[in-house]
């Protein structure tokens, strides 16, 4: 676990073969994940004259992220870790997980990566203009705000203990598919009152060549102060505590 | 398997650290599960003006329910025994598979997961009021009792088969896909009877938030009585026959 | 590997522990996937005055198949091979997998538990009669019985891929997923022909209580020839060829 | 590893049993998935007098390619690599992973699979007309074109990650199902504007028995060219560079 806990990283980290490959497939995994759930909406864009939300037309956004991303954080789980978004990037920066210079490569892949997946979904539909996400009417900027927050913390809370934590054990082999089914849940249920983004990246490609800026803010700083608060939770209070004589009830490698 | 058929606990298992980080871990998956699932209706109560029953909204819910509970349960797994159900406590600890004192730990923070879920689903979706689990027009209390036996048992029989018994062998990587899955399919049966709950956590919370009482007792009494069916038929019908010459027929170490 | 191609079974099979363990896996998982799969198809019949099917019906009766049938598979699978279906003993049967006194135990719990099933729903849903298989108006009883042949012989080939090959390595952790959404695919196909059954003790509990016979041949005949061709394909085509030099291109272990 | 980068394969490979076993699993994974896949569209033309696109519909036959594809691919992972797609096999045979005699076997064996899957969809139902694979109004050849070389970049950049990236470690386990769901996702986002089809042989096998040929050459151009793409990028810059001091950030394996 050479990579944990060092402020700045290696002297030789900037140009590593290993930080190049782990920010490629950063990026190729982001642009496949907004690919599809952006994607996905402006489907429904195409179906319904005046796209409405339905119970189905949830299930179709939700399904669409859950696959997507479950699929992407599993091509790059191996490669640079499966972030495939900057909130839990900056919430592993924060439990001391991947270093600063990392970190920063992985947002700028992130970023790339969305931006290009909008510019492609404009050039196959024939010019649609992507959705964005917005806080809803008959909530606030601050609903908003602390649904992005609580669904968030329960991203990264799972994005520690399946893939991150030392003792996890056998379950690491399902945290790309807990990661990505959880964001579908949170989809169907923060969809109608903010769309359920819980990923600055997903938000700002789609904004930028969409240019829909109101809201933006939320799902930058919503999602970061969950991930945050998930990550130190997680890594001080959850993690510690490897006294010599531990037992874990019911795991799975112990019966 | 420290932890097996001791009656009220070590001496050292209310202060000790991993009884906190199991107590902890509950607590937040609880709050993981309970937030989506109850959350998605809610997202119904918001798209429709008169929410009733159809097929896409029973999706919603199941799904919402199946993915979330998939993730908590991954995310506690290793660290608590990913109960996430005070019936799921309930048939461990008859089984003799937790003691006392942490069965206690376990049930408090479950309850206070779901309370602290409904209490910031109230806040986030500028204070709707929580739904609750009721017994639908036309079957009765008893129905629904019947039901939430039969489909508990369901519940706490895939729990012991692929997360307790000592011979699960590789299955157990599984367990928590298939016990978040198989709430999901009881959800799409119980649901336009009962609301599938399987539960008595799950339908706290937002009975307590919401102050919405009726029936509430059936969510307690069904999961209970169905999971302890379930414990004490696995753990003492199915699991005792230790022969010294068994065979597996198909399982998968044998082949 | 002890319990291959013997015609019979051992001497003390009757009454061995490990065949009354299996077969009472066998009775309580075919249980579970009988209860929620016919219950998701009263559960429509509750929610709609006049249920005809829908897309959205067809994913709810398809999804309740397959979350269940993966958690009950997955809950067999290391006690009695995960079969859930009379043709799918059957198909190992004849490939020599399982002896004959096995193969009749497993079918009379299939049976057992489907009939309790059907029972149990009829008790909850205050006495709602149960669907039971039939073929679709436009379609005859030969269209029905070529696609359950069709149907099954996919099924029970992922089966003896996913959960019988001895080659089949780490995939067999996946051998219940496979094999419940298989079938969730299959229904999606079936569904609006006739109804995408597979499985004779799935048909045979709910026209036993619900007391609808037509067509219920196509139900035993179709799925039993399906199996049977794909049991004995697997067996004596695919699996054979262990050449010294094998080689097995991308497969997991290889690389 | 001996499969790899040889460029016409072994002198006996024409003939050798496991050249043939891989063309069977080949045949029989396209044959069910093709079937599930097709069959899922015909069942909403039998449901629907005048099938248009909805969000229930688009879900119905997303599920449906999704899981099958997923089943299909673990049932032949062991036994040819689970590709059940000629652009699958094209991208692996780019990236010097499979001979030029067996790609050619594959592809064989996956039209036919895809044509009997047709054929017997068409016996099955009295007769119905398969659909094609074709670009809907509003959308030209060259959009779908690009969307389908975007969407199998991204299947075959999954593939390459999770079943072929001999670092890919433990996620191995879970590729066939990222290649199914991720198929599943796309389905959702490409649906209504070309079908969504990343896969030459499932158009061609409906395009036959339907005889329906407009923009046919967009299924093959468009997937061969995607595949391609990722097949050399990960080939050529993702995996090279084992330098002796590698680290693998968040990887399984290494905490």
């Amino acid at each position: 676990m050479a990579t944990r806990r060092y402020a700045f990283g290696r002297v030789d980290e900037v140009t590593h073969p290993d930080s190049v490959r782990a920010t490629v497939s950063e990026f190729i995994s982001t642009f496949i994940f907004v690919f599809a759930g952006e994607g996905s909406i402006l489907a429904l864009d195409k179906i319904y004259k005046v796209p409405g939300a339905s119970a189905g037309e949830l299930v179709v956004i939700a399904v669409a992220h859950a696959f997507a991303l479950f699929a992407a954080v599993s091509a790059s789980m191996h490669v640079s870790g499966g972030h495939v978004n900057p909130a839990v990037t900056f919430g592993a920066l924060l439990g001391g997980r991947i270093s600063v210079v990392r970190a920063v490569y992985y947002w700028i892949a992130q970023l790339l990566g969305s931006i290009l997946a909008a510019l492609l979904l404009r050039l196959c539909t024939n010019n649609m203009r992507p959705e964005a996400f917005h806080v809803s009417v008959g909530v606030g900027a601050m609903h908003g705000l602390v649904l992005e927050i609580a669904m968030t913390f329960g991203l990264m809370y799972i994005v520690y203990a399946t893939a991150i934590d030392p003792k996890r054990g056998s379950i690491g082999t399902l945290a790309p598919l807990a990661i990505g089914l959880l964001v579908g849940a949170n989809i169907l249920l923060g969809g109608p009152f903010d769309g359920g983004c819980m990923n600055p990246a997903r938000a700002f490609g789609p904004a930028l060549v969409g240019w829909r800026w109101q809201y933006h803010w939320v799902f930058w700083v919503g999602p970061l102060i969950g991930a945050a608060l998930a990550a130190l939770i997680y890594e001080y209070v959850v993690i510690p505590t490897e006294s010599p004589h531990t037992h874990q009830p019911l795991a799975p490698e112990d019966y």
